[in-house]
């Protein structure tokens, strides 16, 4: 391309964009990251406590191996269900959790938010229900928009720490969806539901004929390691999914995976190839060695998380006016700012303007969360400390002044 | 994850698919790999001539940035609408290209394939008219299948080697479609526009209120140089797309990019975000390097085309049997088999399984196409030329059985 393009003779009008366009609502916490890499082009420092990113250092394994397939120019297309290394890996490591026999046929690749999308597409026609217990995953929302389904929240209570009930599971079937999205362990509320109630779950799906979507993208960041995965392929209706990029620490590889019966996972397969045609290779044969250290990675990162959530979740009760039940795995604090009288959108954006501290506002993960936010800390430990204090320091100040007001 | 699950009661039954998971269609060369793959894990010898996977070695810079960002660890998330850096790098390169202002804010990364989806999705309503130009690149297909919009196909004719024509521009419109994509330099024909009928398209889509999605892959790669990019970010109707797939010999990447007005990049952005949150940090690091050494890099490989095309569009022609016209870019070779009295699907399962060489249907470019079959030449060489003459020697055995039996 070396000449100009001619100009074309007047700018004119964009035509509308579609329903669909109109639909899409992204993740918050990616906007809420934008405007905070816009401060610190300004030349501030920011407290990143938004995105579920983690700073720990990933196994070096992972980097080496994804760095050796760079040296060796592997960087053409790759499979579109995954690289066959990779998928009879995590079939070996299903295998052995299950106690049931997996394949590599019955294992897809493909990014762990992408999968969310690929499996409501795939399972529900627009305008069909499904159903969130919440507070809920934003990209489930996301998804569902987008894709013209109608959700229906299950609210999980408040008072037993958002675990999963039976009155839950009663509503959820009777809301009669098409599908069904289990988050176990949970985000955002670190919360781990009881392996009789999941499975009960997941045989009353398979009774109604409603497909169940089982986020198992925490499962290894259990602090108790008490996680049961419902992965189980030769069951047709439940589709087991997670991700490396939480307990390998490298969100940026984008790479995730699901389990499930061979149909779905062919399915899926094709619907990689009709969107996107196929994840690297390099980062897949990464994944490959990071899988082998996996387990004693986790229990770093789970130790590493247990005190760092733990002194948060202390200093944040201390402060009288938050509030948030003590989570059970993973990175995150739902915390209630109902003390600080202000709305989370409010909040969130004038302690990232004032304190320059970027947290994720609770309503993304429903409607009824607007007076909480979600704290990831899981980034340096100084940092996430730094933002605790000035996220603390911040509703103390407001309280203050909500009190003066009453 | 330490305890297996318990056993769910019994096998269910899988719930049917949705209606938009049964329209999924996917990419037919990638099917062809995996067939080919197969073989290959059963210890045969595959020449693959399926999927433009260019095996020429990357400019070294573009893996070099990629390894150091990954020595150094930046593995955490990226912004949704793709790395500052390069998209302030390529709104550069657009600048320069176009001789009008681009800004970075008018360049969203994504890769090529999705953003093919990603702009069918956020400008089409299902039902809706969206003309290709054939034969047509496979995934606007599936993408448009899988969205639900009515594909209005506007044959481009043989005669002149499938050029864009005067008549062709006015059937595109005449079909009131809400979108057309035009492909130039042309996959799988290799084709290069003329930069007056392109401009009259863009034009006449704006003055008709219809979307046109400007696919530049190859551009590049055009042989002569003659290539016009219609990228216009003033123009709210026009979307540019292209990869660095094929440029910079990276498939593997999965990185592409769209140039558009900056409306269409936030929708774009927020579907990104929607769809799968954002894409690694570390490969969009390596395009920076590598689009500082592009335009040399694309010399030697337009060079090497060129070249590599030559020989074997002249050891076709001289098989009697086998035919088709000569590229003006890319490499590809869409070439007529009628002589051998085969269709399509039967030659190329046939040329896979007897003669260990992969090559793509014709009609995955277009129903019409079911006589023809697209070599893509651009493997190590004397894999692409022993391929080459397996299929020229498979369709002489064939056509010699052809005429015994007529």
């Amino acid at each position: 391309m070396t000449q100009p393009g001619r100009p074309i003779p007047q700018p004119l009008n964009r035509p509308s964009f579609s329903s669909r366009g109109e639909r899409l609502i992204g993740q918050e916490m990616f906007r809420v990251m934008d405007r905070a890499q816009a401060l610190e082009r300004q030349g501030h420092r920011i407290y990143h406590l938004e995105l579920g990113n983690p700073r720990m250092a990933p196994p070096s394994q992972i980097l080496e191996a994804t760095m050796q397939e760079l040296q060796a120019r592997q960087v053409g297309y790759a499979p579109m269900a995954g690289l066959q290394e990779l998928r009879a890996a995590l079939a070996a490591r299903y295998a052995s959790y299950t106690g049931r026999p997996v394949t590599a046929s019955q294992v897809v690749i493909s990014p762990a938010n992408m999968l969310i999308h690929q499996f409501l597409d795939i399972t529900c026609n627009p305008g069909e229900r499904v159903v969130l217990f919440t507070p809920a995953f934003p990209s489930y929302w996301a998804a569902a928009a987008h894709l013209e389904l109608e959700v229906v929240p299950v609210p999980l209570s408040t008072r037993d720490g958002f675990h999963l009930s039976r009155p839950a599971i009663d509503s959820a079937v009777a809301a009669q969806p098409r599908a069904i999205i289990v988050n176990n362990a949970n985000n955002p509320t670190g919360a781990v539901y009881e392996p009789e109630l999941l499975h009960e779950l997941a045989t009353r799906c398979g009774e109604a004929g409603i497909w169940l979507l089982s986020d198992e993208t925490y499962a290894d960041l259990t602090f108790d390691r008490s996680h049961v995965s419902l992965a189980a392929p030769q069951i047709g209706h439940v589709v087991v999914m997670s991700s490396f990029s939480k307990v390998l620490s490298v969100p940026g590889f984008r790479t995730g995976y699901a389990v499930a019966h061979e149909a779905v996972i062919a399915k899926l397969a094709l619907s990689n190839s009709t969107l996107y045609s196929c994840l690297p290779g390099f980062t897949q044969m990464g994944c490959v060695a990071g899988l082998s250290v996996l387990d004693a990675y986790a229990e770093e990162v789970r130790a590493r998380n247990r005190r760092l959530i733990g002194t948060c979740h202390d200093r944040i009760t201390r402060s009288g006016l938050l509030h948030g039940h003590h989570p059970e795995s993973g990175f995150y604090l739902f915390v209630d700012i109902t003390g600080t009288g202000l709305d989370d959108i409010t909040f969130c954006r004038r302690l990232l303007e004032e304190e320059h501290t970027a947290v994720t506002p609770g309503r993304c993960f429903g409607d009824a969360y607007a007076s909480r936010i979600r704290l990831a800390v899981c980034g340096q430990e100084e940092d996430v400390l730094e933002g605790v204090s000035r996220t603390i320091a911040f509703a103390q100040k407001l309280g203050g002044c909500h009190v003066q007001a009453a």
